[in-house]
């Protein structure tokens, strides 16, 4: 990919266009975006060459690379096209792409381009726009293609051709009466009838849909479990208003995927890629929960506070701590990230809280025991056979990992329970809860081995 | 879906099976294979029921459900399936769906399932079983339609039709000649062309494939990227040997997330969900990574052990030590997770390397003092006027964030250089590293300002 980066630009700036546009022929429109953004990233000076780049496009090939690309880019791009580039860059593009567009512009260049576009475009635009932004609403698309149910195949066959170079896919038509959605049929099927079968006797008339409202996270799960190539989005009334595609499934779930790697991660979530958002925005991202986990730490700090007679009498106490803390922190975030993952994958639910609780309680167990004799061999051994000190350990061993995996394993269901994000309840809140609890009972244990 | 196997479950023990007949007919098959895994999971005494469910089935979405079912209830299902009922599923399933069956049962299932397959798949089940399990090989499937370039277009829809229905998509076809894979076009380019257009003048030829041993992972970031169906496999000699559909790639892309998850939570990654295994294998999975890192805690232990000194002479550092070292981990989890992610996506290379690291250190300066100015003041207002302490606490977050943003931001990137898996080195290994670091940073800042 920098190859061909540094190629065009090389060609760009020797202004060899002839070769740049027999280059660009041979290239995917998501290849070619990758390119745009590169030369966008790195040439913030002469950003005319982007627009030379960008004319020499096949104009079929033009508006899907435009889709491609990164928001700046394309603001940039649109800044410099005519009123006529852009109202064919438009009627090249699919309604939820433009959509997508809009939602990232500021206000003077999205009038320019509800300005642009026809009147039904502009309908459609707002119609999507309306709907909250993690509903399935806002992701679906308007550009299927419907079928009567007294349509023959051939005439079905006859309406795809007519309409299906501009609609996102023709692969799955739905029918509809009255707008209301009755049946859906694939072109295999269509290809599998006779000529003359009626659309009614062969379609598909158990439907499995989505409402506009629903959260776009649990249509990501329905593509993943169905392996449909697109799901029909109707209204409460059960009319069809629109068509959620797999590619912007994907995309959904790969979102919320690395939302909730930054959730867990004590990140507020970042709409931008790493290297797309700058430092300021990084840090702001990163300094609200630091700040929240820093200031709740006072707690683990107050109760060590109340333990100074303990380990002035037996020193080495301090050393351990950190052992155990951070055992206790894993053993929490192990239980937590596979809960948090469970429910992301809608496989594991709240109505299985006592069954989760018990399975992990039982794990606790395991581990703990090898845990505790390990550790507490490894004490006996390395301090001259001190053997309070390594009873000590190992029975702080036993309770943090225990209380830890039940810590874990709760906190993400009694969070989908009362409707925050499981994602939330993940290493560094419960490494900082798990801390107050296994200091607490190390301390408390030493003061009863020890006889403090 | 709780009701619908609750209803089921009912019926069949009230031997009502027409009943149970008209309301399976109605489910889709992974609505259907979702009911047998619950029954198979809450009813291991009773499974004769499953058989007779199965059999209630039209036989269409027999097999379709079969493929969605998990391994033990398929594995059940073979031992009670007679030769017969078992060719059949055979004759109805993708290829692909038998390999990845094969490849989790048992030798003596395995030898009954290819006794009862045909030559021809036989001779595919055993290609495919030939690749290595995270190869692309492993993950294809050869039902694919492949047409010829001298067809004209009413050729190449005549021979969909008559193929069509057995191949896993037909709305990718794929041309070749001698084998080679020379053009790809789709069944919406043959609707918009005109009947008597030949292939070879419509098709694409720029084509974009994936070699039979190319890493699983960078087919799934490929159909991320290019929005493809299907991607068309080739051999070292381009010679088209399979397909990858967009439904097979969506799994893998679930998969290895998952086992990120797992592994950046101290994990052996498992393939089964989270239920399905059993709970001294959880352990197993979960020990080795606890153990390893408690071990490696005895570093921290033995710097700590050095300062007894120190924290006689101020007992209060101790207190400190748990959110000096909670917030070291956090900043460097922070960093990682941002880092491994962005690697996953392949938006993060090696040769950003010090782009990364500079970028990082710009964030962790802004971090780090809006850190310790607010700890620096709450430690001041809380501890009488405790200047040295204050500045203390200050000094060592600002040292503590700056170096733990840097050991997360290059560990998963060197990790990647050195082909381990970045996602090793995320929070928990991190927050150990960091703990070394941070207190041996902490206590010398200590002694120095406090001048012990």
């Amino acid at each position: 990919m920098k190859d061909l980066m540094n190629e065009i630009d090389r060609l760009l700036k020797e202004k060899r266009y002839f070769e740049v546009k027999s280059i660009v022929a041979q290239e995917n429109a998501a290849d070619l975006a990758a390119v745009f953004d590169d030369l966008f990233a790195e040439n913030f000076e002469e950003k005319t060459e982007f627009m030379i780049l960008f004319r020499i496009l096949p104009k079929d090939i033009a508006a899907e690379t435009f889709a491609h690309m990164n928001t700046d880019m394309r603001r940039h791009l649109i800044g410099m096209f005519t009123d006529k580039e852009l109202r064919e860059i438009l009627d090249e593009s699919f309604i939820d792409d433009t959509v997508d567009l809009i939602e990232d512009l500021p206000a003077n260049v999205v009038s320019r381009i509800l300005k642009n576009s026809t009147t039904g475009e502009r309908k459609a635009i707002n119609e999507i726009l309306r709907y909250p932004r993690d509903s399935t609403g806002s992701i679906m698309t308007i550009e299927y293609v419907s079928l009567h149910k007294d349509m023959t195949v051939s005439e079905a066959f006859e309406k795809i051709r007519k309409v299906g170079v501009n609609k996102e896919t023709i692969y799955t038509c739905y029918v509809t009466e009255n707008r209301k959605l009755i049946g859906v049929i694939t072109v295999k099927d269509l290809f599998i009838a006779e000529e003359d079968n009626k659309i009614s006797d062969i379609m598909e008339t158990n439907i499995i849909s989505v409402d506009t409202h629903e959260d776009k996270e649990v249509v990501g799960n329905m593509f993943r479990k169905y392996n449909f190539l697109a799901l029909p989005v109707v209204d409460k009334d059960n009319r069809l208003v629109g068509i959620v595609t797999f590619d912007d499934a994907m995309d959904v779930i790969q979102e919320e995927t690395t939302e909730d790697f930054s959730k867990m991660a004590a990140i507020s979530p970042s709409e931008e890629s790493y290297f797309r958002t700058g430092i300021f925005k990084h840090a702001r991202g990163r300094i609200v929960w630091l700040l929240i986990l820093m200031i709740s730490a006072t707690v683990t700090q107050l109760i060590t506070d109340n333990y100074t007679s303990a380990f002035a009498a037996v020193p080495l106490l301090v050393s351990f701590m950190p052992m155990i803390m951070d055992t206790g922190g894993n053993c929490g975030s192990q239980s937590s990230t596979l809960i948090i993952r469970g429910i992301a994958l809608d496989e594991i639910h709240f109505s299985d809280f006592f069954k989760v609780v018990f399975k992990e309680f039982r794990i606790s167990i395991i581990v703990c025991s090898v845990l505790a004799v390990v550790n507490g061999l490894r004490v006996y051994l390395m301090y001259e056979h001190n053997l309070l000190l390594a009873m000590t350990i190992s029975l702080s061993i036993i309770a943090t990992v225990i209380i830890s995996k039940m810590i874990g394993a709760m906190l993400p269901m009694l969070a989908k329970k009362v409707r925050l994000d499981p994602a939330t309840m993940a290493t560094p809140l419960i490494t900082t809860i798990v801390d107050c609890c296994s200091l607490f009972i190390y301390f408390n244990i030493a003061i009863f081995v020890f006889k403090i």
